[in-house]
């Protein structure tokens, strides 16, 4: 190998903060904050504290890969906190509050945090939890002493009297580029949360894929408002690619209602956002029922759940806006694919239009992407074959953090299994049809249950419908279609069936319907589809 | 330290064109062609012809770290090379034509070239010349049967037979990040030209960098005309950057006159280019005489030389354009800053937001910068002081493909020595004022010889002026003021002196003013310094 002669210089989360100093001093950070008024601040302005911020973590011994904690909002200091404690080489570690208590204590342990730095809300998550967090050496609430409040947590102190008097110049480390800089869990349906560890590496390029114009598009012209947690993947890395590109950020606190977000994006002019469904759900009653508008006509990204078309055109059709599906995974820093629509398809009728929208997307540079079969073979990009998705690239993690049991289940021969069933089609578009553990193994080939059950779902006699697959003697699996009943009287099996078959290929029609009065939810609210087949496995097929 | 859990993807100039044929692969690439008519294929074509180009270069026995020389316009096949060499672990040496002959001979086997891709151009010019490339192993004269010359070239073949009957499917070799892909001679106005040995890390970083909003802003939605040679810094690394966006790629050829490249920008639907002041001029030149328009109204990037301001009003207030300078360095991939004015400026006047347009621009995220006096001390951004510009980051080469006394002359302490003398403003624009070689050493100050020079230029009885520094046994050096008459009756020295008095600080004020009939110059046209100063080596100031 001929080695070229480039400097060797480390990719840095501290350079990212240092370049917006430097080049976009001037350009705001605005949050709302937890304390009720709304802050302002320059980039500069951050920079000098986030300088302050780390050397009082180092005069509380914090050293490079410790994990440091967050339990907080979307705002300045959490902001600082971001920049604080990677670049000085330790490693921020964004915790959940929504998480159950039990599942914060476990992950609190298994990362082996040394302090945690919260925000108001939590003092009262935090108090009784304390005694089952022993590595913690102090909690820091992230106030001032006008607002710090009387709480027993071990060695409580308020964050601006922990860097008042401290110098803001630092003497940043220059830092192995795949040093660990940021921590997040990832809670599944089953077992304990597994937690992604991010590099400095991953967190520029993730940086640079995202601030693309086919991404979030960020310039100094951006005025981008993250509705999305600092504590959901980082905020999907909207608090690096900021900084990188000069964009103003907008952080809404702890309010996510449709009032408080509409408020923020009129006074600040917000023109791009990003956030899950149930927030933009919120937003969009919200004007409806205000009779507001947005004057600034945003671009909304819509992640973390595949949005209702409904949502995608409530925003485009009724307020001006270009709205567009962004998907990924914490295992992915999160950013894996975006729907923007290439202008080639300029030309397509609205509803084909939509048609793609509601797709999950095209690769992003950077992130590798294929389909399998059962056997691992590589599935043709037709838009009607499916398997499972598999993706690699620099942003993808490599391994759970201390857990090799999650890290055998999920990566195999260098690329990491999503877990998704997915088509890709000739434009190169993503969308997921299923999730792998739900998808119905007949003979050898798959059935999609999500298919099945939004076609029954069309029948007037259904108020909601689940497949699951259940053991077959012949075919290994077959479906079950399991359905509650919109009235009393609950349609003949025959007929959905007849009713299905319009829709779906012959060998997908379940072999069996069984009719429940309700279907067993997660708290997030999607069917169970664990509990339902736990419930159901001892049914047995009239076919088998 | 604490490893991050990252998937140790390395970055690779292979994955920009596979993405684009997986993600992109029906959108074009048009050029014109040396044979003279248009060609067009797609990313998805391009791929399949990279594969075919790389087994017939296996072949060859081109091995990991061979330098492969290329003499071409911007067209398909050159495009091709780019990949498939760089893609096999290969170094792709773009030569300059341009170059006297004895400097494309020396830069051939200082690389040590094994083989040769030329347009059929260049074919007269590498004939007699192959006496002189002993290590040359034969040439492919980029072209097919049908075209094919009669030469003498040794082994001469067309690159359309080198490649016919080869599959397109090629196991591309997972390469370290740092080897070696592209190899670029930078040709200063004394000694050898100089390479730089770019990485496929350097080129992926620098291509995330300037396809961001604020330089090139691509995505599928762009159509770019590289109308800056291939052989110029790899086209500003457009061709890696274009398919890593999924932007069109409009290639000129061998045509850069106003009505060719004219021709192409509007049949091909052109909205945003790149190239020298002097292809814009003439372009600017054949738009004026033939009372066409820009349909498109494209983005002009200027780069490669500071562009007058005549020139930026005359594309942005006669043809609707938004143009804008950005400066780098063959040492710098080439990009460095680019001067797109944030919305802060968008309040200025007309005047003001040109005052700030002719300056370089602001650094992008990757490239670090400061200006140093000749103690090495920083010094601030006001905009007023100036001093030697340094740089550093993942894109700026580290040395000089082996010559080790350019490498010592150019780097110190980790940063690149640009030999520019440079102000930086409050709002990171960084505007260049001299050259350093240039600049006066006066008493430990700097004085800015083109300060004075632009001053003198405006008074009524100077032609041409320039100003270099003479010896002084006090100060070390005084500006001596050189002047070309405009009349028979040169101006009274006072009198310039009284001008300059007006502009230009007190002690900035030439010690002396000498009259020539003409000053000498460079090949391209700028006052050769160089010469002057050997002329003027024994004039003696009257203050001495």
């Amino acid at each position: 190998m001929l080695h070229g002669l480039m400097m060797d210089a480390p990719l840095s989360i501290h350079s990212l903060i240092e370049h917006a100093a430097k080049f976009h001093g001037k350009t705001e950070i605005v949050s709302r904050s937890v304390e009720g008024p709304i802050h302002r601040y320059t980039y500069e302005d951050s920079h000098a504290r986030v300088g302050k911020l780390a050397n009082a973590l180092r005069r509380l011994g914090v050293a490079p890969g410790d994990r440091i904690a967050t339990l907080a909002w979307n705002g300045y200091r959490h902001f600082e906190l971001y920049y604080a404690i990677s670049g000085m080489g330790a490693v921020c570690h964004t915790i959940n509050p929504r998480l159950f208590h039990d599942q914060i204590a476990y992950i609190v342990n298994h990362a082996g945090d040394r302090l945690i730095f919260l925000d108001l809300t939590f003092v009262a998550l935090l108090e009784p939890l304390q005694d089952e967090l022993p590595g913690v050496e102090g909690y820091v609430v992230m106030t001032d002493r006008e607002h710090m409040p009387e709480t027993n947590l071990k060695g409580a102190i308020s964050y601006e009297e922990l860097i008042e008097g401290e110098s803001d110049q630092f003497a940043w480390p220059d830092l192995d580029e795949r040093a660990a800089a940021s921590l997040c869990y990832t809670s599944g349906t089953t077992g304990n949360p597994r937690g992604a560890l991010f590099t400095h590496r991953s967190t520029v390029l993730h940086s640079f894929a995202i601030a693309l114009p086919e991404i979030f598009s960020l310039s100094t012209r951006s005025v981008m408002m993250p509705a999305v947690p600092m504590f959901h993947v980082n905020a999907w890395g909207l608090p690096y690619a900021c900084p990188m590109t000069g964009a103003k950020l907008v952080l809404p606190g702890p309010r996510y209602d449709g009032e408080a977000v509409h408020e923020l994006m009129e006074t600040e002019a917000v023109n791009t956002c990003a956030g899950v469904p149930t927030v933009w759900g919120m937003l969009l009653e919200y004007l409806r029922k205000s009779g507001k508008a947005l004057s600034h006509k945003p671009s909304v990204v819509i992640g973390g759940a595949a949005p209702p078309l409904s949502m995608i055109k409530g925003f485009e059709e009724e307020y001006g806006c270009n709205v567009y599906h962004a998907w990924g995974m914490t295992e992915m820093s999160p950013v894996g694919t975006c729907g923007k629509l290439p202008p080639s398809m300029d030309d397509l009728s609205k509803d084909e239009r939509y048609a793609v929208k509601i797709k999950q997307g095209r690769a992003i540079y950077g992130v590798e992407m294929k389909i399998v079969d059962g056997d691992g073979n590589a599935l043709p990009h037709d838009g009607k074959a499916f398997g499972e998705l598999l993706v690699r690239g620099p942003w993808v993690i490599s391994a759970y953090f201390e857990d090799e049991e999650s890290t055998a289940a999920a990566f195999d021969g260098g690329w990491f299994h999503t877990g998704d069933v997915s088509t890709i089609d000739e434009d190169g578009f993503m969308q997921i049809v299923d999730r792998s553990k739900d998808v119905i193994k007949s003979g050898g080939e798959w059935i999609s249950s999500i298919t099945i059950e939004n076609t029954a779902m069309g029948h007037p006699g259904v108020t909601e419908a689940a497949v699951i697959g259940i053991h077959h003697p012949k075919w290994d699996e077959r479906p079950l279609l399991v359905v509650v009943p919109a009235g009393d009287q609950p349609p003949a099996p025959a007929d959905l069936i007849e009713y299905l078959s319009a829709s779906v290929p012959k060998w997908w029609l379940p072999d069996d319907v069984v009719f429940v009065e309700e279907l067993p939810h997660t708290a997030t609210g999607k069917v169970s589809k664990k509990q339902l087949r736990e419930r159901l496995e001892s049914h047995r097929l009239p076919t088998a």
